[in-house]
């Protein structure tokens, strides 16, 4: 959720007094047949994409939605799909957007929602940001069923030979919850399972949701469930769900999960919210069967990756739209003074003054986004995210940069006017689109996957060189030795910097980076890294979001943010 | 779910092919109007029933169904709702049904879901069994919030001062998962919590589910959530969720899932299902909210309470009803001849030959639950569920043994015939409820805590005395230090026999309870005494269910039952 310029009107307020229609006129809008539509409440509805026969043969373009490297003044990209959409739509262009699912867990920490923000939000903003259709509970239910398998498979006699101490799968929910981080399980008596030391995870970091948003039907769904390793037996060889035989009562509590749920924004644009793994510690990308049925339906699809270009639109190229062929026509890089002035030097206490040196002392972070986007030979756009106290001056840094570099850019003020405040970036968006790109993945699938490695963190964070731990390489010859070297590779990194160290902003380069961990995610199909101290499950702060939150006498949300 | 009485069919197959009408339709029926329906899907809808306003001067009259001990025969106690509840329909009366949701994890373990069998089942079954409107899921939210909170409490500051060795208050899952009955938490390093030894219970034991089932309505939902204890100060004072803070957004998370779900029976009747505590470890009924709306809307409602009289219908009266005011007209004791049968010494492979000498050996167990209902002033009624190879001889016994001790008594084929084969009970009960009752709850709250446990089990039980361990004594002191004493009392009891032990079956009096642990539930609003070796987290067989489940080419559901 963005920070609010200048007005005291929370999202909140903003959004419950927006004039929100009915979901059936919402699907009748996007040419979606009622025999599809199954409605959630008054706003919300499932879509069959089996269901919808029309224009598979020509897909809608996509725009993909980046951002450069976040920094603590916020950037607002979900608001920027959100104004451009409605942006588009007001152009003519019959569009549709498709945004992750915000998960709870956060919600109740620290962030606050994630459907936008002022007059740029999609609706009903409470609904989506609280327990919306289920759908994150679903893959909570079907990750702690196959747990439940696993271990009740070592109670009642371990005829696989899982050995309990090389299960790498782990329990999940949707909270933050850093007590649960490492637990040993089993205690008690005999019949109280058997004792091992595991941990949970965030429901959006599990491969259940990777799978989730990277199946393109239901079929391929339980296949890669199938395909999940669970861990090790005794004599070290892959145990997976389907030696459990557990994907089939997985793919059931996914039946109905996995159809796209249909909202809309403000502007009254068509949105598919679906699947939400996050983008530093999974591929930060909504559903594949989202953005497709999008892309069977309209004519332009905005859609969103996690983060900067080095860890979404990334992840977005060389898994997402690999698995799924939805590879983008253009990427919006979003900017803000705000954030340029951090990478700059500005603290945040001090981004309240004008400081033009600063802004082009931040430039070399957008650069590196830019030249990002230009390597998998597609023509990024930069929309400037405008905020109330930014200059003339300090605007025009940017926008001079970029027409120095040969780089659409357009400044849109999208949280206090929402499509109307996108018109420039819509036009620059649709002249990009017009000119076919010349997409490729960044690398090829048969490289090793220390090369695939190294090839994108040279190319894409400006890395001298990779160094693994001890416990790394040992899983890199279990790579090679189970076949899994075909696996595209996923990097879980802060999102603050293209390092792995947080602290360094700008374009750091020349640093080495550290991969401590690397877990094959064999259903989600790629190798996951880990580097510096990043954590699958994260902590709630001192005053938790949550002890804001209430519902009022007429149970209203209070406090969702 | 029931045995299949000489037929292949599954309930899955007949609820698959019954005829189902849309949702809308059937709130017409009931009498809801639009504005207070909001779809789920086709076939499920939440009620609103703040926007009901129509003859809660006159609630209708209530139904309990209850049941004898149950076997592993099976009795089909949700079936006979089901079938009564279209007999009473096809009558002429206006009728609704209340019934418990499912809880996923039983599903998927042992003992399928909750929905009724053959043609006496509540549609759509599959939605029904699987996550349904997502109520357990907001409960397990809620609760794993609070538990996120109280860990986070201890890990920046503890400022109440919580005792970690004290706390009482555990983290829930909906899955029967033995190996998190006893964990450690907290593990790893000074940032991932404070380490302390706990453990998980399945949702449908905790206590947020049942102040989720005995709030009248949302303001007091929030004020139930307030007084739940969590555990112990250092300096032994209880710890609320108010004292935390967190019952606002406990209640926020909750605030859908406690408007009843509507669905419908293959008769056509309207049914409420909705909250889902079992009945030994917990109170056993579905929300109050939903037997009040029901009440609102229709004549006569059939609902349900868990197992035997000594457990559910127990505590419907002297808990639910109390708090609740949904005191039944008249309850439906559910006997079968097979249960009778195993009552009077047979084992469950002998089942199949006619013992009308079993048959009488097992009436006592029928008489002590007749005599527990006419105890609280209500007259009961005896409906035989009629199973294909009961013969004319057996179920003789059980008609003239009611006649001569002038209980109404019934035979009824629901399962095969539905409402159709329930014609003579319905007829039964509609005499039995037109005569006014004496109903009163079997103790007065001002007594002490033990007198309250000592009455019960003596007056419902047949027991000679209760014996109290040393951890249940020192709780008791607690209890009174601090002013508990006025609460009403849950005992945790095996279903399968009066007494404490499994084992002993019929009507075994005389022996001493044994009260092992003793949990004050300051929010629901009772004492919960645990008995015997009961757990409140259920463990999986050796081939769960879940093994044989999995989706068809259509995405329709394949092997729940």
């Amino acid at each position: 959720m963005e920070a609010t310029p200048g007005t005291d009107m929370s999202d909140l307020s903003i959004a419950s007094r927006a004039v929100i229609r009915p979901i059936s006129e919402i699907a009748r809008l996007a040419g979606i047949p009622d025999m599809a539509v199954e409605s959630y409440g008054r706003y919300k509805a499932k879509v069959d994409p089996s269901l919808l026969t029309a224009r598979k043969d020509r897909p809608g373009k996509v725009i993909l939605v980046s951002g450069m490297s976040p920094t603590p003044a916020g950037e607002g990209k979900s608001t920027m799909v959100v104004g451009l959409g409605d942006a588009l739509t007001a152009a003519g262009s019959k569009t549709m957007i498709a945004l992750r699912e915000p998960s709870v867990g956060p919600s109740f920490g620290m962030k606050g929602g994630a459907t936008g923000g002022g007059y740029s939000q999609v609706l009903p903003m409470d609904e989506i940001n609280l327990h919306f259709t289920g759908d994150f509970h679903a893959i909570t239910s079907a990750n702690n069923l196959l747990m439940a398998l696993v271990d009740n498979h070592l109670q009642q006699g371990n005829s696989l030979g899982i050995d309990p101490q090389r299960i790498t799968f782990k329990r999940v929910t949707d909270m933050n919850d850093r007590a649960l981080r490492h637990v040993v399980i089993g205690l008690g008596s005999v019949t109280d399972g058997v004792p091992r030391e595991t941990g949970f995870e965030i429901t959006a970091a599990s491969e259940v949701m990777a799978v989730f948003c990277l199946a393109t039907g239901l079929a391929d769904l339980r296949a890669r469930l199938g395909r999940m390793t669970i861990g090790y037996s005794y004599a070290k060889a892959p145990v997976t769900v389907d030696d459990l035989g557990a994907a089939g009562a997985m793919a059931l509590l996914l039946k109905d999960a996995i159809k796209p749920n249909l909202v809309q924004t403000i502007g009254g644009t068509p949105a598919f919210i679906h699947g939400g793994p996050f983008a530093n510690i999974a591929h930060g990308c909504n559903s594949a069967i989202a953005t497709n049925t999008a892309r069977a339906l309209a004519d332009v699809v905005v859609t969103e990756a996690g983060f900067g270009t080095d860890l979404g639109a990334e992840k977005f190229m060389d898994i997402k739209a690999r698995y799924a062929g939805c590879a983008p026509d253009t990427v919006v890089i979003v900017a803000t003074v705000r954030a340029l002035k951090m990478h700059g030097g500005v603290t945040k206490d001090e981004l309240g003054k004008e400081n033009v040196a600063a802004v082009r002392d931040g430039l070399p972070n957008l650069a590196r986004h830019v030249s990002n986007i230009k390597k998998f030979g597609v023509q990024p756009v930069i929309g400037i995210n405008q905020f109330t106290l930014d200059t003339k001056a300090e605007l025009a840094v940017v926008t001079q940069w970029a027409q120095a570099h040969g780089v659409e850019c357009a400044v849109a003020d999208v949280w206090g006017q929402g499509g109307q405040g996108a018109g420039d970036l819509a036009s620059a968006v649709l002249r990009t689109i017009e000119e076919p790109s010349n997409y490729a993945e960044l690398y090829e699938l048969q490289l090793p996957v220390e090369e695939k490695i190294s090839t994108l963190v040279r190319e894409m964070y400006g890395a001298a060189g990779v160094e693994y731990s001890a416990k790394a390489k040992r899983v890199l010859e279990q790579i090679h030795a189970n076949g899994w070297d075909q696996l595209p590779v996923c990097i879980a990194k802060t999102q603050y910097s293209f390092s792995d160290d947080p602290t360094l902003l700008g374009d750091p380069g020349g640093f080495t980076l550290q991969v401590r961990e690397l877990i094959p995610k064999t259903g989600a199909g790629f190798i996951v890294a880990i580097t510096g101290t990043l954590t699958t499950m994260p902590g709630l702060p001192k005053v938790p979001a949550a002890m804001h939150m209430d519902v009022d006498g007429n149970g209203n949300a209070v406090g969702l943010s």
